[in-house]
């Protein structure tokens, strides 16, 4: 109940009267289950989590009280009956259908305000438990990493071995699926991609592209073989009780050129100088700047994070149930890094027609800086060729 | 150019001018890409596909003019000049998210409506292409239903199952992603449940449910393992260039018990009704109604589609490149089936504690009724045990 009571504070501060929470992780967040329902929280009074399906196991998993949700047309009633109209009803406008918002407007009769911003700053401070939960995953992603040389072998589709990790992750927990909360957004594990393949810019909202198996899915693992001497992208993630850590390395069947080897160094080295730089108080958009200065100094600014007209303008995003959570470590995010956010940090290197360089870490922001909650050895992993 | 025709008549019967789509999927239908972009339909004049990322991939995959969309202030100003400003713009708002509905209203500055159902109305109607896909992406869920007696054991957990289900087809094709439409709901392959666990109820808008690998992801496979005379439901899709078939087969190892295999029977004896009832012309709702009485005949209306409350009530749905697309056959759809229309149709019985029961095929509608696009074998698939 801790979360509700934040979250009420919030509200307050904003002179929102109450919350009707839709998403389903939004309603997990707040109450401990993702059953098909409707969380009311108002500023004053206890919450009520209106459940369609299933009744039964909410009310096993819900540390908020349930009701049957029943008719939807008489639910708006029931709410006012109950809490009184509120003046200000705040819904999650990022993620909410406008159809649905209309009727949950209508249903209210109430002015709306958009609580998404709220609700997602709240989500990116991690509790230990939260924490502990992204550790688990860390671990798992190591396994994987520490298993891939015995994997990795010159005959292999990118998909092969996409489809390797993605199996021994499944039966150790992975729900195989990688929510995303920006419209349009998708993921499959990750991006398991290599040499041209891996340069090859998507509509993802990331660094790295793919070529994906089809049009109809054009990103992350492709039919490409891994060959010789290109770098393989090993940017994949694990969730565990529904919470994600995000992490990168790279693997070489033979070994790269000097200047793959440079840019991948610079990548490392940007690592260390956020590291430091990421204490609470510090702004979301300078760990970019002080990256793009590092970048500049390297000279290697028309590489970073995608190339040319399909370069990605940030540095990291916080991670957590969905991997595209806050802080947006871009320029324009002026706020301040907050001690227990979680953020994957991810400086990468795109040569067009060779492949992609780079590292990924997933860290907590403490009060002497980024403590790494990824484990896996930094160092590129060579496969005999 | 043929799709973009069809939505344009059907803009102008609705007196709608213009049209901007933006989800991914309507996208692609529309273009023949999936980059990230905005999609300008006018109902006079050519459409326009305004790409954010990768413009050069989009120009390559897309049907439809690319242009960059650019500055994202200026977009509305440069669609008024080229298309004049539209009396009407519809928009997806059964997907779309509030914020950018909202967005879209005052960047043209004009009155929006819903064209969600008439969109989804026409991806319902398949072309052969279309259909092509659906019948691979049987093939390969087929091989896998003729490996199962070599993988089902005793010993292995649901889990453990669905990962060698979903590699194998993962290297086939799969993009790893079951795109749903409807909001919050999430898919990952289908429902590998046995047992108890199989009939537990679910958040999910099916008949079945699943214990699932954790309250963060309620539904499916779970650590329970394969035990002797219990159901195994096997629930599951493929997806071949976007497209997905949805098919369901029952296994055990040892036998079942006398009333769940008549239960069974109940349900492919339904299949048989619906195949002959299915032609063009017929409603949708009357499918179900027809299913619910020989449900009601066979005494088995407290099991049909889940159990108690947690009943589902409808028999099928189309199928395509979202799940859970238009038909639904379901009370007070009173729509027309059409040629062509796609449709998994899933008659299924849980018994609680027990199992869950039934069977599901793809059909596409034929003009002397529904053909089946599913070619597995209905027998339950034994296994010693």
């Amino acid at each position: 109940m801790a979360r509700i009571e934040t979250l009420k504070n919030e509200l307050k501060n904003q002179a929102i009267s109450a919350a009707l929470i839709t998403q389903n992780v939004d309603i997990f967040y707040f109450t401990g289950s993702m059953q098909n329902g409707l969380l009311y929280v108002p500023v004053a009074g206890d919450p009520i989590f209106y459940v369609k399906k299933s009744v039964v196991r909410a009310s096993e998993e819900s540390s908020i009280e349930v009701e049957p949700l029943g008719r939807m047309r008489t639910l708006g009633d029931r709410i006012k009956a109950h809490f009184g109209k509120p003046s200000i009803l705040g819904l999650e406008l990022d993620v909410l259908p406008y159809q649905l918002g209309v009727r949950y407007q209508q249903m209210l009769n109430t002015e709306i305000k958009d609580i998404s911003s709220l609700i997602r700053l709240q989500r990116s401070v991690k509790s230990e438990y939260e924490q502990t939960q992204i550790r688990k995953a860390a671990h798992l992603v190591d396994e994987v990493i520490q298993l891939l040389p015995s994997w990795i072998s010159i005959d292999m589709t990118e998909v092969e071995l996409a489809a390797k990790i993605e199996q021994y992750l499944r039966v150790r927990g992975n729900i195989n699926l990688n929510r995303m909360r920006g419209y349009n957004q998708e993921l499959a594990l990750g991006m398991i991609a290599s040499g041209s393949a891996a340069a090859t810019p998507t509509y993802f909202d990331g660094p790295a592209g793919g070529l994906g198996l089809t049009v109809a899915s054009p990103q992350g693992a492709s039919y490409k073989k891994l060959a010789k001497n290109e770098p393989i992208l090993l940017d994949f993630s694990t969730v565990v009780e529904g919470y994600m850590v995000d992490q990168t390395r790279i693997a070489v069947i033979g070994s790269l050129q000097d200047d793959l080897l440079q840019a991948y160094e610079v990548s490392r080295n940007i690592l260390r100088e956020v590291e430091k730089l990421g204490k609470p108080g510090v702004s979301w958009e300078s760990l970019y700047q002080h990256a793009l200065q590092m970048v500049e100094q390297a000279g290697l600014q028309a590489h970073f994070m995608g190339f040319g007209d399909d370069q990605a303008k940030f540095l990291g995003h916080g991670v957590g149930m969905e991997i595209d959570e806050l802080p947006i470590l871009a320029n324009g995010f002026k706020q301040s890094l907050q001690e227990n956010m979680v953020i994957a940090i991810e400086p990468k290197f795109t040569f067009p027609g060779r492949g992609v360089v780079g590292i990924e870490n997933t860290y907590v922001v403490k009060s002497d800086g980024l403590e790494s909650l990824s484990i896996s050895s930094e160092a590129i992993i060579v496969v005999e060729g």
